[in-house]
């Protein structure tokens, strides 16, 4: 199964003064895509922060950061992609020729344009801006509708995977059935199982989820969780 | 101003199987507090990962932990936490008393009372079941509603300072004033200033953040944005 990691760069994040929006809408979109998200850092809009977090890009397929490309004083992620890769930026040409054609070419402007040598200018679902790509980390803007139609317009070159999924509603403590679980766990491995104790729901008081890649698995797998708890209902997804 | 950084654990976050309430949660409370919040991941339930992050702690004044420590197979902060201090664990006498209470005696349960060799149980708020802090870090549940318990009990003890705060809502699209915003955040090194574009709003383009624990000088900011823009609105806050 692919991986990726999500890097929002963003103090305002960090101070509360906005929600992160980017990280929610990435993580739902990955998942449905079958990649499997395994970390998502919000950071500073620092450049040694950017920097080590990036470097941590040969881990999984692909990483997606939002965030920090505008030309503010405090826009600085091409500056981290770069020093994470050991890059210097360059001044590129077709993003400069894109900028002018909106009036903008002032030096703030052009930080919009001063990308990491070896960046790729990626032009999917025929977008009028293209994404920035430095190796296999895509460089997302900070608002969060420019995400989503760039990260659309990425999303069918993403390579995925599907998966099935279950939900088991059930009346037990989690305390109470905790060692079953375990060892439920450890006897299907093809599956992923969690456990996730709920308070105050009318019913239930534990959901069980369960993923397979393989649904003959994740039905075993459902049936021998069913016999161990107190069901309320089998939920599939 | 004292630092924070939140580590979230759970695989159920990254798989989208649960939005995350207790980030939101603690990052506005945190400013609230006038904490300085610099970093929040969310992690997979896996020793190493936590340990890695958790080894950061040193870079700040305080580190939040949430997740992974409950009875069940994928509940792994205490060792991560232990691994990451190069601690052993032990069996803490007090919480397995406290379990036992509840009735909470099995192999699967004690893993609840099974914390880093250097962990201290804070007892704050009256709580009847305490927090497990080791060193500056405080290893809090996944449940919402116990995080937020726990949090509230604390609070009072975590040192902070006043912040003040401005916005300036604009007409100005950001790349039009992005030099000037520049050069004013550097005339105006007390002051916190960020800038962050708009779309779709009714009258403002753009809206300028500022911040500062000195009064006087944010109000001295707040004037040089407003000569600078062209202004809708000035909110505090």
């Amino acid at each position: 199964m692919a991986t990726a990691a999500i890097v929002v760069i963003g103090r305002e994040i960090l101070t509360g003064k906005f929600a992160d929006e980017n990280g929610p809408y990435l993580t739902q979109r990955l998942r449905a895509l079958g990649i499997d998200l395994r970390r998502l850092a919000i950071i500073d809009d620092d450049v040694d922060a950017i920097a080590e977090e990036v470097a941590r890009s040969a881990q999984h397929d692909h990483v997606f950061t939002t965030g920090g490309v505008g030309p503010t004083h405090d826009d600085v992620t091409f500056e981290g992609v770069a020093q994470a890769f050991g890059m210097s930026l360059r001044l590129d040409p077709d993003l400069r020729a894109l900028l002018a054609k909106h009036g903008l070419v002032d030096e703030a402007n052009l930080r919009m344009a001063t990308v990491p040598d070896g960046a790729e200018l990626v032009r999917a679902g025929g977008a009028s801006y293209p994404t920035i790509r430095v190796r296999n980390v895509y460089v997302l803007p900070g608002i969060p509708a420019l995400v989503q139609q760039k990260f659309e317009a990425l999303a069918p070159s993403l390579p995925g995977k599907t998966l099935h999924a279950a939900r088991v509603y059930a009346r037990d403590r989690e305390s109470d059935v905790a060692g079953a679980l375990a060892a439920l766990d450890a006897a299907h491995p093809a599956v992923d199982i969690g456990s996730y104790p709920r308070w105050g729901e009318a019913e239930h008081r534990l959901i069980v989820t369960l993923e397979s890649g393989d649904r003959a698995a994740l039905e075993a797998a459902v049936a021998g969780v069913s016999g161990l708890v107190d069901v309320v209902r089998v939920d599939a997804g």
